[in-house]
């Protein structure tokens, strides 16, 4: 009598945003293995659940991916039904797919409940949308977490007619931007810096590129995840962003 | 009195993939203007409001966008809650850019209610992670519709360590399948075709590269919406997928 595993992004934070699966799942769920960025008021509607933290954060200790491997295969062998909750979507930068095959392997049932990724999601939810006719044909979605990583990625990009979005961006700024200036982005290029977007503690930056290294994370925010965007689309979030990307030094704004 | 907009992504077409926020704005919409990727069961949940078809579909003839914007203004002035249905995420290939520049210019209050991306859901509900440790560390989403803007965006990806996800992708199979062959990418790179993801017509194609060109659509699903995905990830789908990319000529599977 074998459970199983079903994987469920829980969107960017916001409970409105999670999908009417990942709800149901939740519900009749017997272990919820969550991430440190999943809220909790999306945990409070895995009521009849056990639930464990398994989540990565900078600064903290964390459970390693093969003990997670190891949780979720064991509840499904005593018959549960566990649902690994994801931040954002389980197959963008999740390591779901790690997971997926350590199912696979060990010949538990699983499936995958795709969810509201903050790649798109953070960016509209501050009136930027990641394409745009005349303005962007194209985005391209790189983790900010190691240089070796995003560097061969940002350098294929042209300085203009495309999006990047760099996800667990904060702590990298500068060197992103630094990096695609030497690439020959404007040092006007419109740029944001969102913060715990579809939170509560939202906080969204923009101004042009040339002022990212300078952006000053805001008391609490430090650990908060942060979504960089830069490229002209930026500039439609609304016409004080789009002054301000070209005169200024940056504004910020709290939603 | 005026009343207001809300774009909202659909998602890919399961009415469980369907954000709360989106099936509460549907609930309450005096006026639906949908897409045609839109599926029936999701336009059910708006029980009191008007239903419009302002889709895009090719061969047919369609709504102007700007005739689009007339209407959902008109329907706003009027007092309408009015709401703008997309499929997906309103912000990804969806002009929603547009019609909220539209609605700003015309005073009328608007909301973006982001919705799971087909761009991740359709890798995702076939198995396939677009990052993965070791495989790709980044993602390209790009339109499939005109030549002149998926060039220059595939001339700049790496053929390997990054995936390529092109939206509306089925009409130019061959030319991108050629274009990615000519710029490097090996023969044998795992790739996938997508029709109709998340829909009860879903179908998948995984097969190398080179197979792409050779991809024959079945009947019923000449206007499907297409999904290509590039990149080695595709492999992680199945033993079977990774055993065809790797020796055969593709295989088709319908889900």
């Amino acid at each position: 009598m074998t459970g199983r595993v079903i994987l469920v992004g829980a969107g960017p934070g916001d409970p409105e945003l999670l999908t009417l699966r990942a709800v149901r799942e939740l519900e009749q769920a017997d272990l919820v293995l969550y991430d440190a960025l999943v809220s909790p008021e999306v945990l409070e509607l895995a009521k009849r659940a056990q639930r464990f933290s398994v989540g990565k954060r900078a600064f903290r200790p964390s459970m390693r991916q093969e003990a997670i491997h190891a949780l979720m295969i064991r509840a499904a062998r005593r018959g549960k039904r566990v649902v690994r909750l994801k931040g954002g979507d389980p197959f963008v930068f999740g390591r779901g797919g790690e997971e997926v095959l350590a199912l696979r392997a060990a010949g538990i049932p699983h499936e995958v409940v795709p969810g509201v990724s903050s790649a798109v999601s953070a960016p509209a939810l501050a009136g930027i949308p990641v394409t745009h006719r005349g303005l962007a044909t194209a985005f391209t979605v790189v983790s900010g977490h190691a240089e070796a990583a995003w560097k061969p990625v940002l350098a294929g990009i042209a300085p203009r007619g495309h999006t990047v979005v760099v996800l667990m961006g904060l702590a990298a700024r500068c060197e992103i931007g630094g990096f695609l200036l030497g690439r020959g982005f404007a040092a006007s290029t419109p740029t944001a810096l969102l913060l715990a977007a579809g939170t509560p503690r939202a906080h969204t930056w923009i101004g042009p590129l040339a002022a990212l290294a300078r952006f000053e994370v805001p008391a609490g925010l430090e650990d908060a995840p942060g979504t960089i965007v830069v490229g002209d689309v930026v500039g439609l979030s609304s016409a004080q962003a789009q002054r301000s990307a070209e005169e200024g030094d940056g504004y910020a704004l709290t939603r």
